[in-house]
């Protein structure tokens, strides 16, 4: 016999959670009891279930966002003239963090990976089209992933807009600001001599 | 301008839990967003919720229940001869997993710490008067933590109960099973070597 039914149900469902193992999810659920009282327990458990009902993708760029369009594509302060295309909404949280960039986003939700299946339909290139046809884009800057996958999509994506009047550019790799030479692996390494800059 | 505002809420909801950091709690958050679908992020939110509602402690020995009396205290196949006391309800289903205690238990919630301003009247103790005066008791298992706070509550109970035709014995220290001694600390070695057995 263990722990009580509604303990070890708990215990299952955080398990689910990534990283999240059976002591992990003990964890969690024997400082549910000890340390949070039911107003706070249930707060957690609406935070869940608002947060799987009010999100989903901007009907522009298809980042994450609680209302029709996101926070990016409804600011009228942003250059409409470049897109950045990225893989995932998370990599337009990371970009938003440097402050740096003001151009607009697109978000493809996945990169091509022919032998996951996954071609041109399954990712959201298509409204990129769209968009790019309609409105008055001069740039975009493709900062897919340099994986294999990351680097397939940029070629294809640059494929696709090679006969319209628009700059397809690819962000910069290299080694990493602040990192020693020693730590960056070879691809980085090799990367990096092959963007140089002139001093 | 960081995420929307429902994943910002559920990230901090899930950063209040041990272990949990920001990064970790936005992995959570993205997990639900792409792997979870509505009915298994609304089964983590009952869990939570359910488990709180119905958890509470056994009328008897202070475990964690979701009913009356718990799966231990309830069955009649225990010996009501012995009492093992813990501090904490982990413990007992730590004991129980080795199957092979087949006693009661009562759980402490705690242990004597006057620093801290915890006295008898803060933990379980009062009841487990009731519980030896009452019953056919003939052995105290105090199975309380090494610490100092833990020894401290071991000889109050011993005390308490020093009038009682009762035994009252602590589990014994040493060295963990399948340990090599060179990763043993000093003080668990002193025990091991206190607590010596003729072979």
């Amino acid at each position: 016999m263990g722990f009580p039914k509604s303990i070890e149900t708990l215990v299952n469902e955080f398990m689910k959670y990534p990283g999240v193992g059976r002591k992990t999810a003990e964890r969690f659920v024997f400082y549910t009891i000890n340390k949070m009282d039911k107003e706070s327990t249930k707060n957690v458990a609406e935070a869940l279930v608002n947060m799987k009902d009010n999100i989903n993708h901007c009907k522009v760029c298809n980042n994450l966002t609680d209302d029709e369009i996101c926070f990016v594509c409804s600011d009228p302060k942003r250059d409409e003239s470049t897109i950045l295309i990225v893989e995932s909404p998370k990599d337009v949280f990371s970009i938003e963090e440097t402050a740096d960039y003001k151009g607009l986003y697109h978000v493809l939700n996945g990169v091509l990976s022919p032998a996951d299946g996954v071609g041109p339909e399954e990712i959201n290139i298509k409204s990129l089209w769209d968009r790019v046809t309609n409105k008055k884009v001069s740039e975009i800057i493709i900062a897919t992933s340099s994986t294999q996958e990351g680097e397939t999509t940029a070629l294809y994506i640059k494929r696709v807009l090679k006969d319209l009047d628009i700059t397809v550019s690819r962000i910069g790799y290299g080694v990493p600001v602040g990192l020693n030479l020693e730590y960056a692996d070879n691809l980085t390494l090799s990367k990096a001599i092959e963007n140089r800059k002139k001093l």
